[in-house]
């Protein structure tokens, strides 16, 4: 027996990609449910491996079954292959089982020569089409089967061109056709010494031999390598029937969406052209008609068209991006494929498509990619508006949105400003936690340097503000209050507009469109919340973030921020005063300032949050965060105080660390000076308690200590915690529920998670700070060599975008069945980055967590991923 | 049937711990293997507990059982309690399970009382003793049964002295000390309102009550709380009849050794003292006379206590500290216990008892402190000569041994005063890389700052060079070539003294003694390796430090560090060009220069170590590492490289990282360089190869690269190294075995060792920076706070020194485990700090390990402990 070499369409089906390849398998799987493809066989990978075990030779078996199978091919289209009447053409495609580039282009129009191009021209009553047609294959088999170089036929075309005086191709009359294709001839005898093919078949077979080698060029082979393939998978071959839509009015071609990829809206959306090929339209000569106008120029086909379409949804439930072509008043379908569309068409589409019944809820959850729901949440420029702005710089596409406004260089300057009203633009070499307030007030923010990490980017993403950021193009000088992008200058007060989900700067304002969250999302949302398993809270550190969380579906607050409370203007110099002390009855004078600032900061929070339950963490970054860099802010720091400047100077050098990120933070301050972790306690109970009993609901707080690596750590900080919280409860004569818990984000943390567990009653992952010393890469260094890690293909992404579920995921999964294992109770989330990126929030839902935290903006995104999540590990 | 609550001597043993106290079941021990122990009784710490739970009070039960042994105590010693001929007076002690600060304090002379008291002056011929017992035993049990406060009874007896005119207490008369007994009996009525008691039995009832209710004062209970003992131990009483060495000539009381405890020498060692007490001893008074002329004084005492003596090694199987009391010709046994002894006692008494038979060869290694050896290894100040000498300053203990020498404060300066043929003592605020060169050249090493596991201190360690760190008391001025201690200068070429085993600085010289390794040292380190199962190796970057390894058994390298070669004073600039490099062509005639540099070191070290096996590190610190800091370096640096100062100083900021130790280092300097890892690769080889040939040995290289986090790291550079390898077999027409390999240092490394040891020949753990960043803490940084947390107890000691059994040691346990499950083969072993404390070698034996490496100084330590390790977990 025979092996089956060689598959006609209508033998296969799209369960037989690894056989047939892609492509064939998808044109047998139209093929059989019925549309009119035009005809044709596939040879099979197989094929193509044994082409390699021949010694790169077709065996006999092969091109006989070859020859038996396009005698089918001419039955079905009732033409014959070289015939000088009514020629067969083929086009000869390659079609891996995955889609690689590298490999073999297309070939058009094989079975061309000198007696079936005067067939051709006769049949179209288009001489000049018949020979445009034969020189172009000429050209192109010359190139992919021989390699013949494409100057050489360019040269003979530009030079019938110049002759003539022509300045496009298509001056070229069919008289000067004629005249370029025996020149091409000419070549192709002169590189190979021989003439060029007459037989269609010996055309065939060295067209289906150079896709099989084209397997193995350099390329192919390095993308395999990149990529982990097989290289023992093969190629297959298509070879198809040509169709023509250039025959006549009763001819055309074009191509149409089944849903409108802009909106999502049910319409065929698409356009075409009577009697042209698809290479028209691409060329843009002629205008195309718009899909609906088919339906007055040709009703019939037009509703056959319509039906397909719906077919072709309904067979692959999903929106198709389908071409067609028209000849002779026949309709036929080259190809279909699931079609591109903007984040709002897919939302629209899947959602209605729910409604028809044609896919399931689930099914459409799963329909959306979480990442793309952020283009939906915040502003985007006005598109009529924009068309006449033109992009002065390019950085990166920090934090989406856009945003216009008037530059400023400091956040103290931008805070002025938008007092008096002005919407501002905060530009900055670089922006640190002194910033926060005026990143706040502003309506974007640019910066000359720093990742997609820095700190300007983490906190406008947590804010939910635009942001372009490491704007390499730009020239920032504080001093000088301008920047300069190449020879142009901008000072303060100029207005720029940013676009945060490009990266793109423009010159001027630019009207913006806010968002309209549409009733489908809405609805998506409710599916999904339906879906997961996993809650999602938010990372907030204001009343109004955690107010717009809210408004996208938090479920609480996973992680609030203490210390960015500390950075604001009004309370800096008293956070500065506190850590300047030199007694703790000093200290604890700053503090007892302190204290009803954060209260009242608790008290907002609680109150936008209302029964939600909010988390709360400690003082976490080093303190000389908090001193001032500038000499001129530390004599004025002196003065303020009435220390001596070198008293001053004395202890922010002694607050300096080598590594502060190994360094004095997180719980190890509260440990030197228990009292600052104790009016911290102090003011979340106390605004807990006067939050009840203002509102009359019930508050949550959970206390969380950071940074947390030894049980005896946590042991000696709940101690002071609980006392003060018990001191409270007595002054008052009251008391609330409250949790006290840890961050999991020293490694050693979640390796002995089970004796942490033993004390603590959640476990939130600080992730960024895992990967961080998971890996041994300080985030603010990492930049420097991080890029060349992925470029080297060392790493597939940046850890700290998105988790690195083999090294880092361990730790994590150690730490909840740790924890779970002493506590089996223990509540489990996430806060930080990851805690918004689908890909580690899939990970979090199989590690078995409770909850994930995001910054508000990313919560709409996080609810479909753990929907999704939940879905894909059933 | 009653329980049983009170024991006798001869009803007890050893293995009754719990029950009798430590102490009680001590005497009970020696009592029944026939000593003449004065007969007792001990309540046991049932009685105790028992005590408790009637609420403090004694039960009747108790009392009868405590009635019926005292009279088999008074019957044992023929003396009856309170009798006014012959009075039995006891000693009342405390006594737990444990020891422990804080339980009562003992009562001598118990029993004594107005009538008694005249029997005794009566008995012992002594008026005056007979008094001044019995004073004291009124204020000893004032004190510690009724906390009357000292200074009461102190001022009757200062008044009494001041009114004499006498000096000290023996200057009171017997007509003096009745006063003092009056006035102090007038005091206890006073403060108790009601007459000493003068019923012996109520005395010892009121003393053992005493005793249980100090098992839970407070400084007890706080005890047992750091501790993690438990409160439901209860303490036992011991009361045991007194017996007396000051009656007469026929009395006395000493204290000996079994051997000596300086040397070990197998002979009685001790003193003693005729008619005397065993506080007139202590007092110092009389001049005791050795043990020998109790030969002469008591020969038949002598005998008898030479034989318990014996008797007592046998039963202990060690080394006995004994004391004894002979009361008018009688010899008493009063306690026996180990006896303290120096590292050179311990040595060879343990020896030596193997040879006798006394103990095995493996219980004569569990004997040793392996930390104690380092005392044996370093020269030691001459005793004599030290005598004179005054300490100026103290600082800490950095590194063992002592030095002289002449005061230089740079490295540059000391290396031409050595050159010159003088000793130097290096003294500095603090070291850094740059000063290897000087601190290999200076007998000792002085540092201001810096802790014990500063620069200074890991670098002397490693060199087993004698260094005070961290000394507070001095104050140094580099540039005035000066440092003060209080008011006194010393200057350049002044000469001073350091003792690095106690941090001590002296003025002057001090004649040192070189450690002699005696016959003892030798077979104990042999038998040692005869019971060890890990490896011992060595870290040594230069022959000289090989050689000494393998002097002390060293039985390859585990760490060589290539940076350090690259710190000497003629490679720095060359160092310094290859990193201020703009283009790989300038870099690589950079690295061309250093190339034969590094291959000298090879050639060295390979010839040191013979066949051993040699693992070398690629270069690990980061580049700013190898820059100059101060302006005029950088400014010279400029010059000598014809660059611009800004250019220089723009590279050293591009340099700058927030935190090095998470930054730009280790293999991910050869990811970005891999020219640096190719010369590297290129000298170990062709160093190898030229050895191997001129030698006519075996080498055996094994390239380790550092800081190793994914497998795809270190895949990419082993291409290099492996490529650059065949390169250097092909020119050269010689091969060499060689392994690759890894550290395992960043936590993410040991969660995938599985993966790694896919293509690693072996793994070496970096504990430091796995502790570094397990725990998150920054070494250079830590020190701020992480006395604080031993002091608060939340950590038992610095993970720097030992090992993180718990947290990091899981780590390691993983890395062990999943490499192993990749590699059976897997060759693993330590380097760093940690593969020289005991302690975590014990854990590293545990853990599987084939080796541990580390300084070769520490050497013997390690194949000590390593001896100890197997045989503790056989």
């Amino acid at each position: 027996m025979s092996k089956k070499w060689v598959y006609l369409f209508k033998e296969g089906n799209s369960s037989m990609r690894s056989l047939l390849g892609g492509k064939g398998a998808n044109l047998a799987e139209m093929t059989n449910i019925g549309l009119p493809v035009p005809p044709g066989m596939i040879v099979t990978t197989e094929a193509c491996i044994d082409f390699y075990d021949q010694g790169n030779k077709i065996s006999e078996e092969i091109i006989s079954q070859i020859h038996d199978a396009l005698q089918t091919v001419e039955s079905q289209s009732h033409k014959k292959f070289g015939d000088n009447k009514d020629p067969l053409l083929v086009s000869v495609r390659s079609g891996a089982a995955v889609s690689m580039p590298g490999m073999m282009d297309t070939i058009l129009n094989l079975g061309l020569n000198d007696d079936s191009v005067s067939a051709l021209a006769a049949k179209t009553g288009n001489e000049r089409f018949a020979y445009d047609s034969y020189r172009r294959f000429i050209q192109m088999f010359s190139d992919v089967v021989l390699s013949i170089p494409k100057y050489l036929f360019e040269h003979v075309l530009d030079d019938q061109k110049e002759k003539n005086g022509y300045k496009i191709d298509t001056d070229l009359t069919k008289d000067d056709l004629k005249l370029i294709v025996d020149e091409y001839k000419k070549i192709y005898k002169k590189e190979i010494g021989k003439d060029f093919p007459q037989d269609p078949f010996t055309q065939l077979e060295m067209a289906i031999e150079a896709v099989f080698a084209s397997w193995n060029n350099k390329r192919a082979i390095t993308y395999r390598n990149i990529h982990g393939l097989s290289h023992k998978m093969g190629t297959a071959v298509n070879v198809q029937s040509m169709v023509f839509g250039n025959m006549g009015n009763d001819s055309g071609t074009g191509v149409a969406f089944s849903r409108n990829p802009a909106t999502g809206e049910k319409k065929l959306y698409g356009e075409f052209l009577i009697n042209a090929q698809g290479e028209d339209v691409v060329a843009g000569i002629r205008t195309p008609q718009t899909i609906d106008e088919l339906g007055t120029v040709m009703p019939e086909i037009y509703e056959q068209f319509n039906q397909i379409s719906e077919k072709l949804e309904l067979h692959y439930k999903d929106m198709q991006d389908i071409e067609f072509t028209i000849e002779q008043g026949k309709l036929y379908i080259l190809q279909t494929r699931t079609g591109n569309r903007t984040a709002e068409a897919a939302l629209r589409a899947a959602v209605e498509m729910a409604g028809e019944g044609l896919i399931t809820k689930n099914e459409a959850l799963l329909r959306i990619k979480p990442s793309s729901l952020d283009q939906l949440l915040h502003p985007t420029f006005d598109l009529e508006t924009m068309k006449n702005a033109e992009p002065i710089a390019k950085g990166l596409p920090a934090s989406p949105g856009a945003a216009s406004g008037k530059v400023y260089f400091t956040a103290a300057e931008a805070v002025a400003a938008v007092a008096k009203g002005e919407p501002v633009i905060l530009v900055r070499k670089e922006t640190s936690p002194e910033d926060i307030e005026g990143m706040h007030v502003s309506n974007g923010i640019l910066t000359a340097r720093g990742g997609m990490t820095s700190h300007a980017a983490v906190v406008a993403r947590g804010m939910g503000k635009c942001c372009v950021a490491g704007c390499d193009d730009i020239r920032v000088d504080e001093e000088q209050k301008i920047f300069t992008v190449k020879s142009e200058k901008f000072v303060e007060g100029d207005t720029i507009s940013l676009d945060g989900s490009t990266g793109k700067v423009y010159k001027g304002s630019i009207k913006t469109v806010e968002p309209s969250l549409s009733g489908d999302f809405g609805k998506l949302m409710q599916w999904a919340d339906e879906a997961r398993k996993l809650g999602v809270r938010t990372n907030a550190d204001t009343p109004k973030d955690a107010e717009t969380a809210v408004k996208f579906g938090a479920e609480g607050i996973g992680l609030c921020r203490t210390e960015h409370m500390f950075f604001e203007e009004s309370r800096i110099p008293v956070v500065r005063k506190m850590i300047l002390s030199e007694t703790l009855e000093q200290r604890m004078k700053a503090l007892d300032l302190l204290l009803p600032m954060q209260k009242g900061d608790f008290k907002g929070i609680y109150k936008a949050m209302g029964e939600r339950p909010v988390t709360i963490r400690l003082l976490d970054p080093p303190l000389h965060e908090f001193l001032p860099v500038e000499e001129e802010d530390i004599i004025a720091l002196a003065k303020d105080m009435d220390i001596s400047l070198i008293k001053i100077k004395e202890v922010i050098n002694s607050l300096h660390e080598f590594n502060p990120m190994l360094g004095h933070r997180g719980c190890r301050l509260a440990v030197t000076f228990p009292e600052i972790a104790s009016m911290q306690a102090r003011a979340i109970i106390e605004a807990a308690i006067e939050t009840e009993i203002e509102e009359n609901i019930k508050i949550k707080p959970e206390i969380m200590i950071p940074l947390v690596g030894m049980k005896k750590e946590l042991e000696y900080i709940k101690k002071i915690v609980v006392s003060t919280i018990e001191e409270v409860f007595k002054e008052k004569e009251y008391t609330v529920d409250y949790l006290i818990g840890t961050m999991i984000e020293v490694p050693r943390a979640a390796l002995t998670a089970n004796e942490i567990a033993e004390i603590s009653e959640f476990f939130s992952f600080g992730t960024n700070d895992l990967t961080q010393m998971g890996y041994g890469f300080s985030r603010d260094d990492a930049g420097k060599f991080i890029g060349e890690y992925v470029n080297k293909e060392i790493m597939e992404i940046d850890p700290f975008q998105s988790i690195d579920q083999t090294g880092i995921g361990k730790l994590v999964q150690m730490g909840v069945d740790l924890g779970r294992q002493t506590n089996p109770k223990l509540k489990i989330g996430v806060c930080g980055e990851h805690g918004g990126d689908p890909a580690s929030i899939d990970f979090f839902h199989r590690a078995g967590l409770d909850y994930v935290s995001c910054s508000p903006f990313r919560i709409p995104i996080a609810r479909l991923a753990a929907a999704q999540a939940s879905l894909k590990n059933k």
